[in-house]
């Protein structure tokens, strides 16, 4: 039998991260790789003028614009966990989303999906309280909107149970289990930082689905989207192979969303 | 002659303003007496949690949501200048105005005009280049969204030759001179502190269009709203009683927005 | 035997939590009441201008000034626990601490002991990394300075083992277990709200170093000083409730350092 | 005749420009090449952390350290005027200077000096209201501390009138006026881009306390501190060549401060 669906992937990074004079990764030249591009909304980083100017980019080079909501700590690039109440939480998640969708539409396009940053991202995983939290500002926002993060993740799980749409993305520079999560950062084999490795495995997740966990268990990684990191050194280099393997292998790197 | 159309006034006042633990201003009395509401979008007030109850009691009381921009200033409260540069805080209009509108939404109804708070508010009057870049926020996000203003300043103007609608509102606690100007706050005359004044002032302005000068001169004062002023003690018996004077006089108090 | 030194107290309360135009709690009536104030130092509360008129008030009433040293929070006013790095910790409360000495120095006396507020106060009571790290400010900027907190607290324990004053201080308006340690909030007893109540357990803390627990048992509670809140309703009421029992008993009320 | 005294001079360079995960210039390239760094105190830049490490590498390197006091302004970089009252700028100038001393004598020396920062720079050259207030704020916490700042500027002379010591800097890559002063940045000639020239005018500034002004006019220029850029590209490069070539002319660079 022969594949008859296009394979097709999208490729996400995390954009507008600097704040007023400081600068973080290079996003003119993400814009040309990535599909998706998770924008901060100025809690973690991203002020208005900053937020124009990457919405302004996204739209010239069709790409996706995503909210990047995070808990509000800019000193502490919300990469803090942050004991935040649900009602709160769920307003500043309204805020930054409504913040940078108004943005976004005077640049052309609205916001497509909304990702969890930083510590509030790893809280989703299991802090359903906070994950919920999350859910109920998309639901009260616009249901349409997809939600992207972890596969496993709470924040997936109660989307999909309220009706958004959840989507899963991998991590080609991360080591899974061989039950398919991700190895926690304080053990061996956490990340992977040899760049013909990452390529390949991003291939791979593309086309076959699938990656080799630490113990050489082969997992399936059923995700929609790669997540390519903007701020280290080589990023835009390692983002630019990635992006030329799929090519090559004959994969459509796309939005994931239509 | 007799007057064939109605009467009608607006009150407005400037809601949600506490932030955090902090609260200003008794939002509640004031959601039953004025009919707009000039709600805070948390640059010098205003944190979400306070924006989303704030807009869902506007909603309740038919009360008309506008978004209240300011300078970033939590510390001053908005009340300095700071020499923004145009691109700067016509981004930071935007965010505003957009975190305001996208909260309003969830709540049953959008924001439905836009004034300037404090130093911004002055400043607009005569700063062209600060009133020009207010006025490409409004145009940027929504062309049908009204500016409400100081009669005679730069935003009124040049928000009116972008074919925006300029509203013109009048303080009825505020001296003016004869030319219908504001008497400065530093010069005799500039506040009216008695109550009955007040009231009677408003009464005034809503049926006559008009107000008594400091020289004694009648100036014409051709306002679509009355601003009231909320945080100060007494603030709200002042409120009840303009309003029920205006009810009185046989005025319709409603929002100028339709 | 008789006892031959006199009985004595410190009552200690928040002050300063202001921030710009936001006020928080009677800061004048307390000044006249407590013996010690913790004083907001601007990462929950307390712009440098608030801060500069407690210390010069606090001064003047004769009430020692401690650093009441928080998380960098203002929308939250400090009351969620924040997941910061120890060294970042560490730089955060000496940053705090520093710039109240500085300024209560030019009112006249430095910071006398410092008291960590809300959520960082609750965290250090078991969350040894943090705990360690407020000790490590202290003993940073100077080993002279007392810390002030819950008996049987980390912080207490590793402030002590650091050779730093470890300062014990009683709750008269909480419930304790028959352990001695505080009924956690979410359960029955956790809050004494009757007024005479709490001045009866005032005035037998401070003079016979007991309080009677939820359970009925009668506990050692050995304090050196008595958390008077400033902020709620009735909060001045209270606390010249208990400084008033407290001298008809005969107990000298006087700042814990000397 | 032959000169008695050693020539000498200071350069001085904004430090800890960074906020968070944000990095800004070669802080510790530039610690090697200059004799006083200004030090951001979190206003404008400078977390408590990076306040911490640039006091440790200044002491490490015998670099004096002054407070660069700012405007409130993150976003801004403190690089817009703001017309703040002189009882909260005194207060705002006292918070930072208290917060760096009190790090920096931990790290094992003090604050030595005192100087303002961009938009507070320029608005104390001729703003006498805010240029009190810096001033008052020095007096308030060390009447030994200098202050450092544009010679002519009304913050020298009202320093000086108070009897602190004012110490004039100069700029080798600004164009000065045939009276002295430097022109305007919208004006031709304001910035001498050539590295030589500037190496050329840093050394003639150190050793003839002249400058050759726009119009070919050789002005005097009595200055005791050269400032260098730190944060535009080859600065580095460029406070290298300067502090070889002052070597070279047997000039001592040494702090201004003893």
């Amino acid at each position: 039998m022969t594949t008859t669906a296009p394979l097709r992937i999208d490729l996400n990074a995390d954009l507008g991260e600097g704040f007023g004079v400081w600068r973080l990764g290079d996003d003119d030249a993400l814009l040309g790789l990535v599909t998706s591009a998770n924008v901060a909304c100025g809690f973690h980083a991203g002020d208005p003028v900053t937020m124009r100017r990457v919405c302004a980019g996204a739209v010239a080079a069709g790409v996706a614009i995503g909210a990047q909501v995070s808990y509000r700590d800019l000193v502490g690039f919300g990469r803090r966990f942050i004991d935040v109440a649900a009602d709160e939480l769920t307003a500043d998640v309204l805020y930054q989303l409504a913040a940078l969708d108004g943005i976004a539409r005077t640049a052309g396009a609205g916001v497509r999906y909304v990702k969890p940053h930083g510590a509030l991202y790893n809280a989703v995983v299991g802090h359903e309280r906070q994950a919920w939290a999350v859910v109920d500002a998309v639901v009260a926002y616009d249901r349409s909107l997809p939600v992207l993060g972890l596969p496993g993740s709470a924040l997936l799980r109660l989307a999909a149970a309220e009706g958004l749409t959840a989507v899963a993305e991998g991590f080609a520079d991360r080591g899974y289990t061989a039950a398919g999560t991700l190895v926690p950062r304080s053990e061996p084999g956490a990340l992977v930082t040899d760049e013909a490795a990452v390529v390949e495995r991003a291939v791979r997740m593309a086309t076959e689905g699938l990656v080799v966990a630490v113990d050489g268990t082969r997992v399936g990684v059923p995700v929609s989207s790669i997540c390519l990191h903007g701020d280290s050194p080589g990023a835009v280099g390692l983002a630019r192979a990635v992006w030329a393997a799929l090519q090559a292998a004959g994969v459509d790197v796309v939005p994931f969303v239509r």
